[in-house]
């Protein structure tokens, strides 16, 4: 079964929360106005992605979540919209579209009103994130330090990636970053990352804060900052993460 | 040392052949008139996928060849341009970009006049092409059939990836497929890709017949071709591929 949650445009700091269940037949009965923009996800799947873009432009949208184990990513629905069964994938009205990357460039170019400079460099780091850094952070690990030492002095000089302002750019790139303590809570723990990247470091406690940031995200960073204090300070994690 | 070539915008069907070799310092003294658009590339890169984008769309511009066996990539001079060292890298007036992708999208999206649609499909193949189609031809390729089998049922329907027209989403998936010759030619030559893909390998002869086409994928095709047609046919590759 497909169920679905319309999820409302104004964010808290806890977005998840505030989503509303509904089911798919409803959609189907119009008994809940289809909006124009359908995030077809799984908790699992970089999904995350867009749904910060979207919250960060503050899009309504609906999600549509599948369910993965019982194949509804490989159904003949589905297929239509990604043939490659890969979740996520986005209908925003008539366009159908895939790749996590691809959805969140659509977002910034169609509803971000970036001067094309901007828009430029987010398809840089974007491009960057998904097919340089991302093998390089869970698959090639060898190679994480090429990535993320001149990331780190980039980040020494810069707040965000492009500057003083935060961009669809950081969350390209920081999503990335924000599963590492997910897949690799121990990098944290061992305080080897924070030591060897201070700056990355700073910048994903930056951007883990922002309201529209996916509560997987947070609580990620929840217990690294909580296994990287108890070694290291001994503060109050929760403090230091969500107070300015 | 770094050699430049500058690119004419006139573009034959053998285009490599019509660039002119310059030195850096004729560059760096103005006997040249330097060029908005500067292409950092390397002929085992990827930036043969910016080349038939430019190529593509007309644009004049300048190729600066980095030797890699010096390091030239590592340099801190080009390091200011892609912080990561990896070719290729562009500059466009005062922006600088990285990642092949990226510069494709750059592109398309400064040049290209596509209405969003279009750009967000290109985002999309792009995205495609570089994080999910690229590992799945040249790293893990048990994947292979994943990705092309679904793509042999869209080019069973359709001449190229978004209907009846050549676009830059062909630009990004297709160059990835035509550096399949030129990395496997065993796959050609025992007929199984052909048979397995027949829809993609039509479609891989069609893109490759373009005047804008880098020539390292066209002298893939021709050996390709040959290869298949030793095997299956007898005829001339060349005449197969080059005449309509």
């Amino acid at each position: 079964m497909i169920t679905t949650f319309v999820k409302l445009p104004a964010c808290t700091p806890r977005s998840i929360s505030s989503v509303r269940a509904v089911r798919m037949s409803d959609v189907r009965s119009r008994k809940i106005s289809a909006q124009a923009i359908k995030l077809y996800t799984n908790p699992g799947s970089r999904g995350k992605i867009p749904e910060w873009v979207l919250s960060e432009l503050n899009l309504p949208y609906e999600t549509v979540l599948l369910d993965m184990r019982s194949g509804e990513h490989k159904a003949p629905k589905y297929l239509e919209i990604n043939p490659f069964g890969k979740v996520p994938a986005m209908e925003d009205g008539d366009l159908k579209l895939f790749e996590s990357g691809g959805i969140l460039l659509h977002l910034a170019s169609k509803y971000g009103q970036l001067p094309q400079d901007q828009l430029s460099k987010a398809f840089q780091w974007t491009l960057f994130a998904n097919s340089t850094l991302s093998p390089a952070l869970f698959e090639k690990q060898a190679q994480m330090p090429q990535m993320l030492l001149p990331l780190d002095k980039i980040l020494a000089m810069t707040k965000y990636l492009e500057g003083s302002e935060f961009s669809v750019s950081d969350i390209a790139v920081g999503s990335y970053l924000l599963y590492l303590p997910l897949f690799f809570p121990d990098l944290f723990s061992s305080g080897g990352f924070i030591d060897k990247y201070p700056n990355v470091w700073r910048y994903m406690k930056e951007i883990v804060e922002r309201p529209s940031c996916p509560d997987a995200y947070k609580e990620g960073m929840i217990s690294a900052v909580q296994a990287s204090s108890s070694k290291n300070s001994g503060g109050n994690p929760l403090s230091n993460l969500f107070k300015k």
